[in-house]
C-alpha cells in the first residue's frame, strides 16, 4: 500500500516523525505489533488545539484535532523502522479528550481519528477503540491519541497456513 | 470451555455483540491477542448506569455496571470471530470510572468486572489491570472497561514445547 | 542482564512483588509480552505520594512518585514468572497523573519513570508512552503507571532468522 499516494488523494501529506514531549520514543515494535506513543494535535511544531472541549473548544474543532493526532500516529511508525504502508491492521486507538465535566461526546471527537483511519486504510483500518474524557492533558492539548498497529513479520518468517499473522 | 453453560450456572446470559458508539469495531484479533474496545454498561440498548460515582452513583451500583461492561466485553469477542470459550487467558482489563474529585475506590468498582471474570474463567481469568478515575465518559456512563484476551493460535499452528503460546 | 546489580549501582533495590489493590494479578505474560498492572507509588506497604499534583503535590514530588511506580512495575514481573533481567525491550508505559484542571506538565511527572527506565535498561529501555491527567486515582495516589514489557520467548523456541522476536 502506498500511503503517501493515498494521503495525497485525500489532500493530506505525511508529517515528519513527531517529537516526543518527554523521555520516550514515538513508537516501539515488538514482534508484529507496533505501539505508538500518545500523540497530540501538533502541526509543524505548534499545538493546533488547546483548551477544554465543551468550554474552549467545540466538537468540530476537537474532531479536526483528533485527525491531526492520527496523522502523527502513522508518522510515528517510522521511528520504529516501519513504513505506514506495511501496516496489515490498525488494532487499537486510545483516545483521551480534555473536557469539562458533563461532556459526553468523546466518541464524536475521536471519530476524527477513526474516520481518517478508515479513509486511509480501508478494511484493515477497522480498529478497536477506547475513548474517555480527562480533566487535563499535556500542554493543555484538547485531544491525545495513542495506537497499536499490526505489521507483517519479516518476509523470511513463514507464517503457518491458517495463522492470522 | 462452554461459556454459555458457565454463564447459565451463574444466572447470566451472553448478550449480543455490543454496538459501537463510533467509527470502530468491537474487537480486533492480531495473532493470539484480541483487543476489545471500551465497553459501557449497556443492556438491551440502554445505558444502565449514568452519572458520577461519589455523587449520582454509589460503589455498589458502579460495581454492578462494571459487571455488565465485562459481559459486553466477552460478547464483543464474536465480532473478531472468536468464541469466548476459546479464550486461553484474560490478559488485561482497563477500567475507567467517571467520578467526583476525591473518589478513590476505583478498585472496588472495577472489581465488579474482575470478580465476574474470575467466576467465569477461573485460573485463566487472573488478569493485569489498570483502574483510574476520569471526569467524563461517553454518554455520561459511570464506567467504561476495555480488555485484552489471549486465544490459542489456529489449530494448525504448532506451538513449540515450553512456549507459553 | 543483572538487574539487582544495576539497581545497586543506582543506589536502588528491587522491592517485593506489589500487592494488588483489587481482584487482579500484578502481571500477565502472553507470548513474549508481559502486561503489568497499574502501579501506585507504594513503598513498604505505604503510599508515598497522595493528593493532586498542582495543589497538594509539586512536580518534583510527583516525579519521585513515578520513579517508585516504575520500580514496582519491574518488581511485578516476577508474579508472571519473569525476571526483570529477561526483559528484551520496554515496550510501553501508560502514566496517569492525578492533577488539578489546567495542570499540563504530565510529561515531566512521568519522566520520573521513563528516566529511571532508561537508567536501568539503557537502549532497550526506550519505550512508547501515553501520559495523561485524571481527576481521581485509587487511594488518592498522585500517580499510577502501567507497563508492557517484551521478554525473549523460551529458549527452546527457535526464532526464524530476521524475525524481531
Amino acid at each position: 500500500m502506498d500511503i503517501a499516494k493515498r494521503l495525497a488523494e485525500l489532500g493530506l501529506q505525511l508529517p515528519p516523525i513527531p517529537k516526543p514531549q518527554g523521555s520516550y520514543v514515538p513508537a516501539v515494535r515488538s514482534g508484529n505489533l507496533v505501539f505508538v506513543a500518545g500523540q497530540l494535535p501538533m502541526r509543524e511544531g505548534q499545538l493546533t488545539c488547546k483548551g477544554k472541549v465543551g468550554r474552549d473548544v467545540d466538537v468540530e474543532q476537537a474532531r479536526a484535532a483528533a485527525r491531526i493526532c492520527f496523522l502523527n500516529a502513522i508518522a510515528a511508525l517510522a521511528s520504529a523502522g516501519v513504513d505506514p504502508g506495511q501496516v496489515t491492521r490498525v488494532v487499537r486507538l486510545g483516545g483521551f479528550v480534555q473536557c469539562v465535566d458533563g461532556f459526553s461526546e468523546q466518541p464524536k471527537v475521536i471519530n476524527g481519528a477513526s474516520d481518517l483511519c478508515r479513509d486511509i486504510y480501508g478494511d484493515i483500518g477497522a480498529h478497536a477503540r477506547a475513548a474517555v474524557g480527562v480533566n487535563a492533558l499535556p500542554l493543555d492539548a484538547a485531544v491525545e491519541i495513542e495506537a497499536v498497529f499490526e505489521v507483517a513479520l519479516a518476509a523470511n518468517v513463514t507464517a503457518a497456513p491458517g495463522s492470522s499473522v
